[in-house]
């Protein structure tokens, strides 16, 4: 097995790089990583610095160092590429292609990826938040009205990791509400949620799983059993399928992945920030 | 003005294909964007729906329609590929150009990158949502052992937002503690925090962006004044100063970026999803 040390650099947060650079690193196994993110190179002092670093990991591992990088600024870049490392910058591969191919030239303005932009869209994403928090499990039922999306499930089938990751990744405003025994005893969609039946998106889960979680929560409950959990999970996809909401069985898959099932059912296209 | 639809496409979520898409496209003014994220295109028969609508888009806005994608199937790609557009395939550029430089082939696994993948990596995420939302605002003063990071500032400066991002993108366990009035008037750090003075981060922000944040929340108190704000604000700044704990001023940045600051300085490196 061949250890390698991985960098993210970039002259601003990183985060596309390590995005991108992550996914990329998926599809090689049987390396062993050593992972760095390196955030806000942006001076040839700091990349100086960095040159020796890497230089020096390449050489205890004795295996070139791999970095993905994000820099808007050649003149850095240029620094951190001369280390003994494998150099990837998506930022300028693609600009450069970009320009070819938009017959424009580029902006080279540094941090307009993550930055804060238009000053409105990161208010947006801390409203989303705030509203995402006040309308989490059911706690508020007047705000429907706003919401972008209303999460339905029983209890621990992840609605509120799933509301604040849209709320804060995209300013969807989330709402979520628990389908609780009762409801399901009356095979009945709370009263409170029928005017919003177009925003309802329900989650499911496996039983087996929801037990694992609810047993860490309430060790030896009713609410844990078995028997319990498989009741609820079919009666509340019963109760999906039977008043046309859309829902996803969330068990082994990403809150990325759930996010995106919930913007292509409920049509939340991108944003733009 | 040139009118130009944008397409995020993935046999995945499309997530890795919308961030760089998106920053890159941040690169290029005087573009009216129409944006489209379309997750999950993993058959060949979806694939030819979208070639006729990216089509439809070119031939609509009389130009080229700008896909940005990550297809682990190179079949699939292929035929977006051939739609009426200018194409890029950040996945399969770069894994092409990876096997060569780390002389290995490619796994070609389908949604590695932002599957489950690691199932205790998708816990250690839902777990450290949970640790924050029971640490928020000063909830709990006993699990600060178990914290990664404290976030320390006055009311208003986006320390939920922050220990919620932290939380939900890097598994990083996040509690957040408001500053009061009265800790300030003592110029004292609040007796809960000293033991972990190593694990503190302080959020500051502009007082008149504070003011108008709390305006907001509560039009007209004496809470929102510009006077308090900017007492507030100089007073914790010193705090922070005599106590020696790094801190941030969050006037003009993104999440993103105040998040990367705060795992920088106090060293929270890439976990390993």
């Amino acid at each position: 097995m061949k250890n390698r040390a991985i960098y993210f650099i970039s002259d601003r947060t990183a985060i596309t790089a390590e995005t991108l650079g992550q996914s990329l690193m998926t599809q090689f196994e049987g390396i062993e990583l050593e992972r760095h993110m390196i955030p806000f190179i942006d001076t040839a002092e700091k990349a100086l610095n960095i040159q020796a670093i890497i230089n020096q990991s390449s050489q205890d591992n004795d295996a070139k160092s791999v970095v993905f990088s994000t820099f808007t600024d050649d003149k850095i870049a240029e620094i951190v590429r001369e280390s003994d490392c494998i150099f990837y910058d998506f930022f300028n591969d693609y600009v450069v292609k970009m320009e070819h191919d938009l017959h424009q030239e580029s902006a080279h303005i540094v941090g307009k990826s993550h930055g804060i932009g238009d000053e409105s869209s990161y208010e947006a994403r801390i409203r989303a938040v705030n509203y995402a928090l006040v309308n989490d499990d059911g706690g508020r039922l007047d705000h429907y009205q706003q919401a972008d999306v209303i999460l339905v499930g029983v209890s621990r089938t992840g609605k509120t990791p799933t509301s604040l990751f849209l709320a804060l990744q995209y300013g969807i405003f989330t709402a979520n509400f628990p389908i609780t025994d009762s409801d399901l005893d009356n095979a009945y969609l709370p009263k409170a949620l029928k005017p919003y039946k177009k925003k309802l998106f329900g989650l499911t889960i496996a039983a087996d799983q929801l037990r694992r979680i609810r047993e860490e929560r309430r060790p030896g409950s009713p609410y844990a059993s078995m028997r319990q959990c498989q009741r609820e999970i079919s009666q509340v996809e019963e109760l999906f399928l039977q008043e046309n909401i859309p829902f996803l069985n969330v068990t082994s898959i990403s809150i990325e992945e759930i996010a995106a099932n919930i913007r292509l059912a409920r049509q939340l296209d991108v944003k733009q920030f």
